[in-house]
């Protein structure tokens, strides 16, 4: 069981149907039953996917007895962002490296064309 | 349990033991048994973890018969980082507003002080 903020994030978001919450969520809170409408799953899944979202921080709700909105919290993201910063350096230099290979070899198909055209 | 792509990239990442191995192989390729020194685990559970980083394509392992060595696939993160963009913005917004609120804070604080000072 994952117990870090960072783990615990991580597992939030390895669940297509919470990836699509948020994303719902990103164009604004909502209810609950809204939220539900596209996912063919019962009611209580629903309520348990949002009890791990919220257990991450990953979204808030209201305290309004007959409509609790769910809302996002985008800047619980943040730390999964700075994780990855340390690594997004390295694929770069990784493209870099396949981006020189593909011009290099670009170039060599051009001289060979160029050579055959003489 | 998880079966898109996304989904098993987020469950190999929801580990901290998973996420040293990946600090670790950041630095360069190394042995399983070098991996796993600092760690006060089995090596079956070692071979376990480095199974689920596998399978998530954020190592590959060597094909030598004696020393197979970890290598770290940086670029499997660029799936992370791309679905991460879409928030990016929403968090770095609740920041600027928070920046904004902590700035009028700080004028209104120093109004005060300069009222004072008269």
């Amino acid at each position: 069981m994952p117990t870090d903020h960072l783990s615990t994030t991580f597992a939030a978001l390895a669940d297509p149907t919470r990836r699509a919450i948020l994303a719902r969520l990103a164009l604004g809170e909502t209810s609950v039953s809204e939220l539900a409408k596209p996912f063919d799953i019962s009611g209580p899944a629903i309520t348990k996917h949002l009890k791990v979202l919220e257990g991450a921080g990953l979204i808030t709700r209201g305290r309004e007895a007959q409509w609790r909105p769910c809302k996002l919290e985008p800047q619980a993201l943040k730390g999964v962002d700075e994780w990855l910063d340390r690594y997004r350096k390295l694929w770069e230099e990784r493209f870099d490296r396949l981006d020189d290979y593909l011009r290099e070899l670009q170039s060599k198909k051009k001289n060979n064309n160029d050579d055959q055209d003489k």
